[in-house]
């Protein structure tokens, strides 16, 4: 059987100015059909049509922070999920102060939209649960920045054992057992024998996660929060050529990327956020892949399979 | 001589929500090397980048109105303006709430911008100047929409008489004299005889002019402010079919833009603003040009000289 979906798309990479090929901050993960943005740099919903991404399937919107790459893009969102007739309530999650913009400006245009918007608080101190369904928890946890700032983690919860149905039939188990049977219980089939859990189940899938940093500095305590993802995303702002400017400005160089990937122990790692001065985005990889070799870039458009 | 220049760039054509191929309202006019950016919706940035404007060159913008579409790529344009190392005064011009919104932003983004802004706020009552230098002088107009919104009037001054230069040496003129021919006066040459105006002078190109209608419903009362202008845009967010939608959401259709272009005796009409529902823009000349025969249509990219 096929898993579930856990994909994201690369909507914008590039750090605090668009270029011509590099919109930006924005990224849209779908995990088993739920629709995550992850920041909304400006052109985020020109992105999204580009792309062709459903943004009215988008039910959940995660703002790292509040500097203007990375939530200028919100408010034409929501004004084009008006028009296009939303009614479902949308859940913001993000600094509190992004609250009082988005009312301001809906204020002066004299817009009230037609769909509620859920607005959910980051904090600034260790891993804070923001969302759970039966299949996934996201978590933001904090981020060193200029300003307050947050990065989130996606997860999806353990799996069900899988179970072998021929077995089942062929062992006479009851169907009212299987959810015993996926929760790694023995069971009783209808003739009174005992029937072990391994006898009719295997091992799930192991659940998979992806971390988003979006503008840090190298920051070694993170390894607290996201240890073992299947997918960092750690913003690379900066080659080491700039070290001293990324640590001026609170951003990490190429190397610091996947020295963190390293040090959390994730399976890939993928680099974003450039600057807009490099045009030759391999030179990221050049920098981070003798450190930590499993490493991809985000390039606009680019889906990433977990 | 060829004359300065006075030449219009579409860098966004749509009403409401960006399409695939039409961003969100906003033009670029050069008069004379004064660059005057006219609304600002989302992704104007990224516009000017594609059509190669210099962006830096842009010391006033001009807001019709606060809808979302009209300003949302403003507080990304002045972040990119700060990034780039803009140090001059840059002048805006709109309604009195876009200042605190930009402020607003500016102040959860903990940013201060390296340049100043002058803000002159726009007054929804007759023609008021807003700017003048020596060559132009730009104005603004109440128009009639869902909210406080007004039009903008950009126009030469009356241009100086052009001298004969070769008259001048042989008439034996003052250098000193020219500026009193310029503005059409007689003058004595060195030998004492008076010069009539008409014999070394000829009449300056007429002063050319363009008003900028973004958003309004049919409105008779615009001829008061913009007859005889060389270029009139004129929203036509609708076609006839969808006539009472215009009236109701405070827009304009196709043929009424026309027939405020024949009212204002215009001598060119430029549609515009076009709802995302309409893939195929001839249906709005089609509709206007029977009754306004100069139309043209705004199209990402379009550059229209006056």
């Amino acid at each position: 059987m096929n898993r579930t979906s856990f994909e994201l798309l690369i909507l914008g990479s590039s750090s605090a100015s668009p270029t011509s090929s590099r919109s930006s901050s924005a990224q849209l993960l779908n995990i088993a059909e739920r629709f995550f943005l992850i920041d909304c740099g400006e052109a985020t919903q020109i992105q999204l049509r580009k792309f062709k991404a459903k943004f009215q399937s988008i039910d959940h919107i995660f703002i790292s922070h509040l500097h203007g790459d990375h939530f200028f893009g919100l408010p034409g969102l929501l004004s084009s999920m008006h028009l296009l007739g939303r009614k479902q309530t949308l859940t913001i999650y993000g600094p509190e102060n992004l609250k009082s913009i988005i009312e301001a400006i809906n204020k002066v245009s004299e817009t009230r939209l037609n769909f509620s918007i859920n607005w959910v608080f980051t904090k600034n101190q260790g891993l804070n649960l923001l969302f759970e369904d039966k299949k996934i928890e996201v978590y933001s946890f904090p981020l060193k920045h200029r300003i307050f700032c947050t990065g989130f983690l996606f997860k999806e919860k353990p799996l069900p054992r899988k179970i072998d149905k021929y077995l089942l039939k062929k062992l006479n188990i009851s169907v009212a057992d299987i959810l015993l049977l996926k929760n790694g219980l023995n069971v009783t089939n209808q003739e009174g024998q005992t029937i072990q859990n391994k006898e009719v189940t295997i091992d799930p899938d192991i659940e998979r996660s992806y971390a988003y940093c979006s503008d840090t500095i190298f920051n070694p305590k993170l390894k607290d929060y996201i240890s073992n993802v299947d997918l960092l995303y750690h913003e690379s702002t900066f080659l080491e050529e700039h070290a001293d400017r990324a640590k001026k400005t609170y951003h990490s160089t190429a190397k610091q990327a996947a020295e963190m990937a390293k040090k959390t122990n994730a399976k890939q790692l993928l680099l974003g956020h450039f600057s807009a001065r490099y045009s030759d985005l391999d030179l990221f990889l050049n920098e981070a892949e003798p450190i930590f070799k499993n490493c991809i870039l985000a390039i606009d458009g680019k889906k990433i399979k977990i």
